[in-house]
């Protein structure tokens, strides 16, 4: 097969032995994949020929992107074929009157995000993996970030795909219509399906005009209760025009300003902080101010900082993106990416720390994220003095005891990193017996063989 | 079968004979239903006892809401039993913190309008319909309306479902999450779905701040590609903040003038006409007469009125909201509720118009509706003087022409209507065969017995 594809596809397509080593490893270095090839496919034709030759010697395909996945989701095993869509990565037409943008599944999102700002246009989703993730992939995942709150995740600004079927034919649903029901709507079965229905080939997203003005504010509160009242207060005045609204604790921030060079505190104010992004508000609006009046009478540690200059927003952001990096100077972590309603955060964070802090003592709990949307990095770290793997034996039973809270609180194990390999097991807990059945049912009427991405999610 | 549901349910949940002529005829007037019996079940476990006997009986199931859709949907044979949900009417819970609000299907989507507002929230979802029509109808059709421009279709509001599925289990998915990536999106097969993959019981849909100011405005240009340029020119100074852009011919002011009473016009220019709603964006917003201005420069005949008050205001929507009532006066008329990429509009309309005047010497075009997500209802008034019916034979090839040319300019023949009866012709067409080969995979693995409203879109 390996020859077939070589003859078909030129040698330039695959990477065989020794060379496959740069797409083996995931991101964070969790999982490590082994496979019996990588190719990449430079046309759809391409990929259609791969799905067509790995039917006919009944080999199963791994779709991967920028390998910036966090679950397992783009992991190979000796006897799959792994295929990358890097090459496939024009930009195939950008429509300024529509405001949307068609382009191929190895794009990277920054490349994309560039020729959308190149035409006075916003390609809204923006994640810290940018430079390396692809379009394909943040389609395969539904991938978030940082301004769901205003655009919402990349699902809400898809409005056409293109996807290379079982069969080997070319689904071809690009058209750019932010309107359009013509029976089910396919593409969102393949928006977050991990690459176990079909390979995205190629994506129509919908483009926002740029912000005209940004002002970024941090705010200093005693508690995360009182961080979501000042976010339901925000929303209240500015409804869509919050465009980020994310959770710091100051054990985030000490972790921050200790170990990157060059980041120091905002403000002196300890207890939980909230950055906060707004689109279109100038910062001297009177309602903004009226917030800021009502939380400070209301709380009396309260404080703000609005950012006077692009330094300080980007100083601001700094505390935010460097949370991960920083805390990995910190020992051996225990990390979920969960999402609550939320109005639950709060009573579920005050339920759910003391029997963390019961099962292992001296822990310290780094509970950050986008709280906004209800989406927290409720990331442990390990207590200051033991060894990182006493630690990591606690691993299952953190999991089990947060995860298990997450679902009676009425949320998710999963958030917006995927199922992948890591979190099949809480799957049927999370989606019940008759929908994970569904899942079954759908996988089976679309991917009859098996052909994609076999193992992930279910 | 009507016995032992008269039995289980109770003799309230049974409609017979002349009684059932209230769900029997579609509003429109297009469609008319026979029935074996309409049953109205009270809860959702009244639902799943329908779904069993359903099947032990082999009878098929036609949901129903409040029987406001246009394209035969919700019709029945007289073999079928019609599950109508106006009893399952709850709203069962709103929280404020997450704003969301979880409605079973049957509530009409005025009551649910108003259960947020007097919690100071908003439900986005807004048709002409409103009175009339159900939150799961709304769901099952992916129903669009006047404000998707700022906050999308109903798909996009969302947050969880609750559907009885063919094995007559419940599938609950209610979490009120803005994230979620839990492998497939299932809920999203069934908005859309035109209760054909299962029964929707209860929708959680998420909630917005109330505007603080509404701007309401009428522009007057000399053709569409002067509307399109204007829509432009706002959504790159308004982004998201302009929550309506609708498209009205002047013949559509004509007829609203002329048979509604009360009704006159805004502005004396002719031409086309715009009208812009702006949330949050003051009368008085520099950019916004700076674009006024612009288009003045640009445009000799170009007239722009911001509503003073909100008598005003209504008088401008209120010309819009009569166009399809005013159009009855006028005879017969070819309706056509399509979408285009908003770049297409333009040359689309210039180029099929010639063609529809050869075809039929005399018609009148009224074209109009949310030009700023390119969904137009392209309706053909007959021309003065002839029979209607005369006018009606042309039926098939006006369709015929106007749906090739939306094919061949990249739009859709269906943009929020759905495909129901009426548009099954041109599905294929629409979404290729590939398209409706999963379509149907996709059926036949989530409704294996063709037990839910066969016969409609596929």
């Amino acid at each position: 097969m390996i020859e077939q594809l070589r003859a078909q596809l030129g040698p330039a397509a695959l990477v065989t032995g020794a060379e496959m080593h740069g797409y083996l490893q995931e991101w964070r270095g969790t999982y490590t994949s082994d496979a019996l090839a990588v190719v990449l496919p430079g046309s759809v034709a391409d990929v259609q020929t791969i799905v067509r030759l790995a039917s006919e010697h009944d080999v199963s395909l791994v779709p991967q992107g920028g390998n910036t996945g966090l679950v397992g989701g783009a992991v190979a095993n000796p006897t799959q074929l792994i295929v990358n869509l890097t090459r496939l990565n024009r930009i195939r037409s950008l429509d300024r009157d529509n405001a949307s943008m068609l382009v191929e599944a190895g794009c990277t999102l920054d490349i994309a995000r560039q020729a959308a700002a190149a035409e006075g246009l916003l390609l809204a989703l923006d994640l810290s993996s940018a430079g390396s993730c692809q379009i394909g992939g943040n389609v395969s995942t539904n991938a978030g970030g940082v301004n769901v709150l205003r655009y919402g995740s990349i699902r809400q600004q898809v409005l056409g795909l293109e996807v290379v079927t079982a069969s080997g034919d070319v689904f071809d649903a690009t058209q750019a219509l932010r309107k359009n029901n013509s029976g089910y709507d396919l593409k969102q079965l393949f928006i977050g399906a991990e690459g176990t229905l079909g390979i995205v080939t190629a994506v129509h997203l919908c483009l926002f005009a740029q912000p005209q003005q940004r002002t970024v504010m941090w705010v200093s509160v005693p508690d995360v209760q009182a961080v979501v009242h000042c976010f339901g207060l925000l929303r209240e005045r500015f409804s869509g025009n919050v465009s980020a609204f994310e959770l710091i604790p100051d054990i985030a921030v000490q972790f921050v300003t200790q170990h990157m060079s060059g980041m120091r505190r905002v403000s002196d104010a300890r207890g939980v902080h909230a950055l906060i992004e707004l689109h279109d508000v100038s910062p001297d609006a009177r309602p903004l101010q009226g917030v800021v009046a009502h939380m400070a009478a209301q709380y009396p540690a309260f404080d703000a900082v609005i950012a006077t200059s692009e330094a300080q927003a980007q100083m601001m952001w700094g505390l935010r993106h460097h949370i991960s990096d920083a805390q990995r100077c910190e020992g051996a972590s225990v990390k979920h990416d969960i999402a609550l309603p939320i109005s639950q955060i709060a009573p579920f964070i005050e339920s759910v720390l003391p029997e963390i802090e019961r099962l292992v003592t001296g822990i310290r709990p780094v509970i950050f994220g986008h709280i906004g949307d209800g989406n927290l990095h409720f990331n442990l770290s390990q207590p200051v003095g033991v060894a990182a793997d006493a630690f990591r034996a606690h691993t299952v039973a953190l999991n089990d005891l947060v995860n298990n809270a997450v679902i009676a609180y009425g949320g998710t194990v999963s958030a917006e990193h995927g199922i992948g390999l890591q979190k099949r097991a809480w799957l049927e807990r999370q989606v019940g017996g008759s929908g994970v059945a569904m899942m079954r049912a759908i996988k089976q009427a679309l991917d009859p063989e098996h052909r994609f991405n076999p193992g992930k999610i279910l």
